[in-house]
């Protein structure tokens, strides 16, 4: 294991040319945005943040994020605008865009390089206005707790991260967060040490120190706030899959889980997909995330019941104007008759209702080994698509969260298969159906 | 209620002449077989059993019982021969034929009055040496305790059950004997308490005493020996049909509740009807009606792990030659793929144990939404004639009675629905697939 690592260590490090040149973009970066703050008494500094600032960035794919200090007094409405004009005017050479998290902010490219520029409030730490107020607090603590050493272990366990695919902090992912990677690595003082650690982690185990109780599979206390699990955006999948691969990693290190494996696509099992297709209007990624996916979980559930087996489901969307639902069947047919048990014989009321109530619609009335009255009943729907097509069309205001349901009505398309994806499409739903690159390390 | 019972009261007292004529083929029978019994030493009495003894036959189809007492040290051997000597010699002009229970006994017809000469040993109670020895204590019992006015309720009783089906101790039945109808009589006093007791009965009571405990659905204890459970021998089945149509009868009291009902032969589900058909040396009823219920309980249980829905199941025989195992499935064909769960990811050795066995099989591993590692597996067979031909091949040594391995071994048929079904067998497979007469009261 220590080979690989060193072997790992060296591969992730910035050389000096890579270093330079993220410096000079950096600077420019700064200084334009500068100049642009000074026109606005709201705001009372500019910093680095992230990656970048922690110097634990990564040679490939790191961007620079560049905060901008606003009084805490100013209005959210000032805070989103001015931070927009700011990001705008300093960056318009570069083509500056606008992207979404809780509050919108500005992002541009130099030189393939993404500039991020962020607005926050100057507040003290716990008395956070927006969710980017914590940021400047983590950078300021990390900055002073790494050692040089551990900013490579950090590279290493991003890297590992990156190539299993479950890196990642925004909502479409719930993985693991850059911040997240150097909490651990600080906790356990080594990439190596961690994977050790993890490898035999148990069920909600406390990592860092903390006097509150929190419910999550694994916990990861913030350093700077011992009220806060930061685990608890990873989803459950990730975590287990981050147990798995350290476990596998452990019995036997080699390089390949260093490096990003490409997706075959399946050949296998299109015909068990089936999907919903709709256009939404567009909102904050975080919004539009965690509506469609609490409205696969609603779908799931309503296909169980209907009397299909969901073997696995996930929603897509490219955050821009198309939401995908995919729900894996065991079948897309099933069978047109189900038994539905009743009470046991001997409950009086209850069998005579369960009766009679069933004796009309029913198909057959039978007592059943275990003593229980069962009814033989007709499905409405066996063909997984027709149920879907009724489910939404009839249960919409039920059972689609609010903020869904205008988009729904404006119309959706449900289908079997492959043909009508786009290859992007295809790509995210075929993570169902194929084989996870996790699970190859046990071969 | 009353009204009711008193019009069925009239209809099911035997008129004078049939009586009569009873009374005169009992009396030809009797001195037949008494005139033969002088031929054995071994043999030392006669005397009549069964409801003709009890005054509590219905004018219909009721047999007489005679019974060749035989001295308790005769072998079972000489048991069996003598008393099937006597039976065939005594009743050589009507045509007599051999019928099984638990020893051979002998049976002919006398104007259409079946004379069954059943052997039994002159034992004290309790010392029982043959499964008839009982019976002339019933008899004794019942003739000493029930009033005139109880056997004829035992008489609306019997009508009751025939008419519903649940009538007659013999196993492919399990329905209520003659004498458990007595007790249930002698018990409650008449046929009206009886309904309303039953009505109420609760989950394992005891009708009786006993200090004995027993695990039935419900109890009746033999008033002749107050260790023995006479509802052991009804299935469950029987116990509900009985509890049901006794608080129907009790909410509305209809004529027709005495009625015999002509099944009809449904026009639907036979497509879901696996049969697996083969043929069997001869032997008692008792043993091939054991061995071909355990059977079918095992192959349902099979179909079941196979991934099959077994919504009913049971088996049926000619008792001469055929065999038939009917299975009512909610589909006959199920897809071919199934997901299979493993342990929660935080088990270590368990999950790594699982990913590595079913990564070879499996289609697919994936971590589902409750951290289970969960394994796609392939289905050997998704067709249900398949399966079950498949399995008879593999595993009769395993999963068969091995008084049915070499029947079985000789060759067996499995099919879908009633192509090639004879009438009577055709009736007997309708009755897992239509409606039951029972629930009909609830309409």
């Amino acid at each position: 294991m220590k080979q690989i690592i060193s072997k790992v260590s060296k591969m992730v490090t910035p050389d000096k040319t890579v270093e330079q040149s993220k410096k000079q973009i950096a600077e420019l970066a700064y200084s334009l945005v500068s100049k642009e703050i000074k026109k606005y008494p709201e705001v009372i500094g500019l910093e680095f943040g992230g990656s970048f600032a922690k110097n634990t960035w990564l040679s490939k794919d790191a961007d620079i994020d560049i905060f901008i200090r606003f009084k805490k007094t100013v209005s959210e409405d000032k805070f989103e605008k001015i931070s927009k004009k700011i990001g705008f005017n300093s960056l318009k050479e570069y083509f500056p865009y606008v992207r979404y998290s809780q509050h919108p902010y500005v992002e541009a490219k130099i030189k393939n390089t993404k500039i991020n520029v962020v607005p926050f409030y100057d507040v003290k730490s716990g008395e956070w206005k927006s969710a980017a107020d914590r940021s400047p607090f983590h950078t300021k603590f990390m900055e002073k707790s790494l050692t040089p050493k551990m900013r490579n272990e950090v590279r290493i366990l991003k890297t590992f991260l990156k190539a299993n695919k479950i890196y990642g902090a925004e909502i479409a992912k719930q993985g693991f967060s850059g911040y997240i990677s150097e909490v651990l690595i600080l906790q356990f003082g080594s990439f190596e040490n961690l994977i050790k650690s993890i490898s035999k982690i148990s069920e909600n185990q406390v990592i860092g120190k903390t006097s509150k109780k929190f419910e999550t599979s694994i916990v990861v206390i913030d350093p700077i706030d011992s009220n806060r699990n930061l685990a608890a955006a990873i989803s459950d999948e990730n975590i287990g899959k981050f147990i798995l691969i350290s476990r596998a990693f452990k019995e036997r290190a080699t390089l390949e889980f260093f490096k990003n494996k490409k997706s075959r696509i399946s050949k296998k099992y299109w015909n068990n997909l089936l999907v919903v297709k709709f256009d939404f209007k567009i909102r904050s990624p975080d919004i539009i995330w965690g509506q469609i996916k609490r409205t696969t979980t609603t779908l799931s559930t309503q296909l169980e019941l209907g009397g299909f087996t969901v073997l696995r489901s996930k929603p897509y969307t490219d955050q821009q104007k198309e939401v995908y639902l995919f729900f894996f069947l065991e079948s897309i047919k099933i069978s047109q008759i189900y038994p539905k048990k009743g009470p046991d014989f001997f409950r009086d009321d209850n069998s005579k209702s369960f009766i009679s109530k069933n004796l009309k619609n029913a198909e057959l009335v039978w007592i059943g080994n275990d003593r229980k009255i069962i009814a033989l009943e007709k499905r409405k729907e066996s063909d997984a698509v027709s149920f879907m097509t009724q489910f939404l069309r009839k249960n919409l205001q039920i059972c689609i969260p609010k903020g869904l349901q205008s988009d729904l009505k404006r119309g959706f398309k449900v289908s079997i298969g492959n043909k009508n994806l786009s290859k992007s499409i295809k790509e995210a739903a075929n993570e169902l159906i194929s084989i996870n690159g996790t699970f190859l390390h046990f071969n």
